[in-house]
Formats: C-alpha cells, sequence, structure tokens
C-alpha cells in the first residue's frame, strides 16, 4: 500500500459537496468509487476539509491508499478517464505514508468572486454571485484590513461545536476589481463553518453602504453574529490552495505552497 | 397591440436550444411561457434565428406583439421575474409596427471560445471549447484571412436545402489569443448550419498543424466538406449581436449596431 497526494479540481455546481452521501452525488464519493471501478479497492479518500454543495476548488488536496503498479502519471491518468465529468485529478504524487491530507494541512486560501452587472447575468450563473448594487472599494479595504489578524471570529461563522476555539488568523485579504466584477483571495489557517462566505457577505454590505466599516471591530469585539453582514452564497466560492508545511513528498520534494498557480476559470 | 423588440441573453447549457419542441426547455417556449402566465396572452416569440443545444447568447433578438399597459421598462421587468433562470431580458422597446427580428435581420456576430490548457477544465466545461494542444495562431490568423470576403461556403456548413444558395459573406474574422484562451469573433451575412463551429473546428486543426492554411483555399474552391476541419462544440459558441440597418425603433433611435456589448462572461 502507498500513500498518495492528490490535487483536484471540481465544479461544485455539480455535486452536493465534498463529503460522501448516500443518494447524493459527492466529490469525495466519485472519487472513491473511481478507484473501485479502476482498482477494484475500497478507500478512503482524505480530503483536506469539506466542500458545501456548490462550492468550487482549483486545487483541492487529499489523500489516500493504493495498491497498484501504476505509477504516480498513470494512475493519475487512469483515475481521470475513470472520474465523473466535473471533477479532475491535476497532480497526484506518492508521499511520505503519515501525510494527512487534513491534520496537516496548516492553512487554507479561498477566493470569491463577485459580479456587479446591471441585470443578473444568465450564463454561468453557478459560477459567480451577483449583486447589481455598485461597490465602494475604498470602504471595503478599510473593513477588509480590520479582519487580517489572529481574532475571534465568532460573529462570522460556527465551530461546528460549542467547544471548540472560534479564534482563526486570517493572515492575508486582498481585494481585487476589475470593471464590472469584484474579488477578494483570503487566506488563514483553517476557517470557521460559513467564515468565508459571511466575511463576503460583511464586506459587500460595506461596499453597499449598508454597514460601515467600524462595524467589523464591533463584530470582532462582541461576537455578535447580527453585527456582521449575511452569508453570501456558495456559488461564488472556490478553494484555491491547502498549504502545507514543506516537504510533503516521499521524495522530499516541496508541496503545494511553492508552486504557481495555473488554473484558471473556464471562459470570460 | 405592439410590437416590441427584445435582446435577450440566456445560458445555452440550460436549454434544447431557441426553438420551442414539445417535452424540451427551449429559449422561445419560455419566453412564450412566461407572456402567457404575465399577461394571459399566447404570443409567437419571433428570434432572430435559432440557435443549437448548448450555444449561448448575449444578446439575441427578437420581436413578439403584446397587448398591456405595462410601459416598456416594467414590461422587461415583469418579464424577467416570470421568465427561466438562465434567461434575462436586457432590453425591450417599443418598435415600428413591421419590424421582424428574423427577416430585417442583416447580419450576426458570434464570438467561439477554445480553452488551451493542460488539462480540461472541470469547472465551466459548458460554456467552452476546450483543446489539450499547443495553438500557432500565426498559422491560424493565414487562415482566417482566407476565410473573409464572399464565398461559397458549402465545405463549411449545410444551407438547410438543396436549392437554396451557400454563398455567404464573412464581413470580419478577429483571433484573439490570451494566455491559454483563444477565442475569435466572426460577423457576416449570415451563416449556413453548423458554418461558424465548423470554422472554429477547422481553424483549430490548423492551429494544431493538422491542416495548413491553404485548406482553406481548396475547401473554398471545392466546396468538399472532407478538406475543412470537424465542427467544434456548441458550448464554446457565443451568439454576440445580431445586426440590423437602422433605425429599427418607433421613435427612430439607432438600432444595436451602435451600441457597445457590456454584459461579459459570468467569471473569469
Amino acid at each position: 500500500m502507498r500513500n498518495v497526494r492528490a490535487e483536484i479540481a471540481y465544479d461544485g455546481a455539480l455535486f452536493h459537496g465534498w463529503q460522501r452521501q448516500e443518494g447524493f452525488a459527492s466529490v469525495q464519493g466519485a472519487i472513491e468509487d473511481a478507484l473501485v471501478s479502476l482498482l477494484g479497492q475500497v478507500s478512503t479518500v482524505h480530503g483536506s476539509g469539506r466542500t458545501d454543495t456548490g462550492v468550487h476548488a482549483l486545487r483541492q488536496v487529499a489523500n489516500f491508499h493504493v495498491e497498484t503498479r501504476l505509477e504516480d502519471d498513470r494512475l493519475r491518468h487512469a483515475l481521470n478517464a475513470h472520474v465523473t465529468k466535473g471533477i479532475v485529478i491535476r497532480e497526484l504524487e506518492t508521499c511520505r505514508d503519515d501525510f494527512h491530507a487534513r491534520f496537516d494541512a496548516v492553512g487554507k486560501r479561498y477566493l470569491f468572486l463577485t459580479l456587479t452587472s446591471r441585470f443578473r447575468p444568465p450564463i454561468g450563473r453557478k459560477y459567480a454571485h451577483w449583486t447589481s448594487a455598485a461597490l465602494d472599494l475604498q470602504k471595503m479595504r478599510s473593513a477588509a484590513r480590520r479582519l487580517i489578524g489572529t481574532h475571534d471570529f465568532r460573529a462570522f461563522g460556527n465551530s461546528g461545536s460549542e467547544r471548540k476555539t472560534t479564534v482563526r488568523k486570517v493572515s492575508a485579504l486582498r481585494l481585487i476589481a476589475h470593471r464590472d466584477r469584484f474579488a477578494f483571495v483570503i487566506e488563514g489557517t483553517g476557517f470557521l463553518y460559513n467564515m468565508v462566505r459571511t466575511i463576503a457577505g460583511t464586506l459587500i454590505y460595506v461596499g453597499r453602504g449598508k454597514l460601515e466599516p467600524s462595524a467589523i471591530d464591533r463584530a470582532l469585539a462582541t461576537g455578535d453574529r447580527t453585527a456582521a453582514g449575511p452569508t453570501a452564497p456558495a456559488c461564488g466560492l472556490y478553494l484555491l490552495r491547502v498549504l502545507y508545511d514543506e516537504p510533503v513528498f516521499a521524495d522530499g520534494e516541496p508541496g503545494p505552497r511553492g508552486r504557481p498557480g495555473v488554473m484558471r476559470f473556464g471562459a470570460g
């Protein structure tokens, strides 16, 4: 048995999220099914974390154990031939035996994409959030700066359990505006459930003038969910990258952190 | 009864083409159904032409007669509220009574989009054509130049009838390459069935080195379909604009030719 690490892109619009669920198409389920049909082996595909229904991924990371003579590149090709459309295994490499995509992850990078056109674009509705409102980028930048750092993000999400801490570190939050598109890239040491989407909804509320940038300070200080903005829809969210401490590969090659992203969105 | 002219964007991935068909979701059917539910009137929505299953439109033009006190802008809003997701009425204006979207059209402009990334992008598969091959833009430009002008395009499509002429005029054909994307915009006085997609497939074959640019001359001279390349898939095709001789509006305002396109694709 060898442990392999895979980088996976998928179209969230086609799946009920990452996690295997009986009766629903999931990314994890599709890859596990492909392993069964290809190798006749039942393996658990460990993702770096779950993504919700509708959330896309450019480089989700997962690991799983397989017993096969196929070399990494052939295994990747064969898996891609067997896996459902809408999923691509971009990289697949044998890694050290104790690598675990979830437990070893030290951070994640997401992108949230909003369109601000007059009309809701009918084409590609499942690949971006949309608002017809004009956004005040200056105010949004002011709000974004307040989110960077180590804070209790209780007002922006849910730890999934009462006992767990809601303190997280946002190490980077970069806003990008181009014509009628607005996006931000956020990087941090893990995120609370719905945290990126609530940050998106809050920044957009600030951009629309429905909240002042100072509302961020109040939300962080009080932990009051109602002080933040709404949770933006999943369609705008892309998992860009999972961060690891290098090296993760068996041959000592560096992990994904050092690799530039090359895949971009389909059309536009 | 007044005659209105509408500009319509739609996501071709969600419909079995423009034309109403019993038992299949079509763009024409969806708009006609919205008119019934909104006004209780059965109107025929006359499109400038059909688009096939999977073909997208940014500004398809249609006209139809309605009896209503709703002003143009209110009618547009109400229609958008009633019509299926994936369709947006971008403009709606009362026009001269004898305007006909199909018979009055003097030309069309299409875009064809191809991605040339190493992997087939899993996200947005229905919004672009994909090839992993590198494309030789120089050769493609040489091929494209040979297509411009008035030619018998029999080798590139089908008139739909033996008796009709297969002579068409391509007035513009512009190639655009940016990173891993390749697109071309083609404008002409109507196109044969599948003509734009076959031009796309042929240009890509030339770009891949499977055909020389001179193959275009041979295909045009002989009318031999096998001298051209394959028909590229519908997902890469966007109807950008339908061209009319101005003025088409009741108030003498110019038609769409003079208006800059503002809508761009959803995400990317």
